[in-house]
């Protein structure tokens, strides 16, 4: 069953990878998972149909028959679960990969989404320089962990999981948008390792023709 | 096996069941199994014995044999998914619980510790009201949504689970510090229930034996 994935119509940064429905694309690219995609207006995302799927009125959602979900972490979660190539087979080992999906998505990803945010919500505030200095510290507190973590391995723990695709995805806006990430060479080169796989690219194409297709028409 | 969770040795609550070691040991109870705590400064938390096991020296971690993880969102996974209790059986309903487990860290918790963190560390900014007023704009919204789609049940989906488990964890420490909640009563009610079950209840007092302890000691 072809499951059916919804995204932004528009997508605030021009289809360049940033939003959520990438880690979905991308993970189903992973395990080779053809898939539908149902594009959503801002004002679609508040009307009761997409609210009855995610509560929140966000993208992406995901439908697989009887089954909806939402949430990018538990979605990716899902299509790892259901596959072969995203969670390790040992059981140990499959605990530590689903220890780094969290670790990306709540303790790494926060403060790069809320300097993201506050670049667009505070820029005409009188305290915008320091809040944002604030911020950089918490990225910076982070990534230093992370890399220092990370070392001179190829990817957080073994071969690439879907902690590795999340930490990728969450790293990938802070890259888009700041020089921080240069700071920590290695997590730069892990980034671009992300980049480098042929589904990441499969899934980035995918996203970017959206907004291509939109802007011709 | 037994296995060892990490917790503050003088935690910031004075063991009120806001650190995050709460809702490892509120899982645990959940199941019956027995655990030991090993206590930690803020000192030996930045330290190698303790980075070895979390990356960002934080707590809770939980080691278990040959097992060692991190994040308090896959340690609960973790527990649910040896034991019988926070989870369905059904796949599909399964899929759902982790949904809402991934919701509450990554949609409701960030504005709420954003929140308990800038009453902290950005009470004396000038731009502290317009901030706090900002995060109550965005806890009001994720609160709203989640009000609207408990609706009168008891629980998130069905059964009580590790999604409810985690939620009913992130609103407490909104409770702790603030009226918003009150705002929501069907949602003061969800989390009243979460605070009345058994396990809740022994988990909480454990915590706060640790404080008492550290303040007779």
């Amino acid at each position: 069953m072809t499951p059916t994935i919804t995204a932004f119509e528009r997508s605030p940064d021009r289809g360049k990878g940033l939003a959520r429905d990438m880690r979905i694309r991308w993970a189903l690219e992973e395990v080779r998972q053809p898939y539908d995609v149902r594009l959503l207006s801002f004002k679609a995302m508040k009307e009761p149909a997409h609210l009855a799927l995610n509560p929140f009125g966000q993208i992406p959602t995901y439908e697989e028959g009887d089954l909806a979900l939402f949430e990018s972490g538990a979605i990716v979660f899902h299509i790892a679960e259901r596959h072969t190539g995203l969670l390790p087979d040992d059981a140990n080992a499959r605990a530590r990969a689903v220890a780094w999906m969290f670790a990306a998505l709540n303790t790494v990803e926060p403060p790069i989404f809320d300097r993201s945010l506050a670049k667009i919500l505070e820029r005409d505030e009188p305290w915008y320089e320091q809040r944002l200095r604030f911020l950089e510290d918490s990225i910076r507190k982070r990534l230093g962990a992370l890399s220092a973590r990370l070392g001179d391995a190829e990817w957080l723990d073994g071969g690439f999981s879907a902690g590795d695709l999340l930490m990728v995805s969450v790293l990938l806006r802070l890259k888009a948008s700041s020089e921080i990430l240069d700071e920590y060479p290695n997590l730069s080169v892990y980034v671009a390792r992300g980049e480098a796989r042929p589904a990441y690219k499969r899934a980035f194409d995918a996203q970017l023709a959206v907004f291509t297709a939109a802007s011709k028409g």
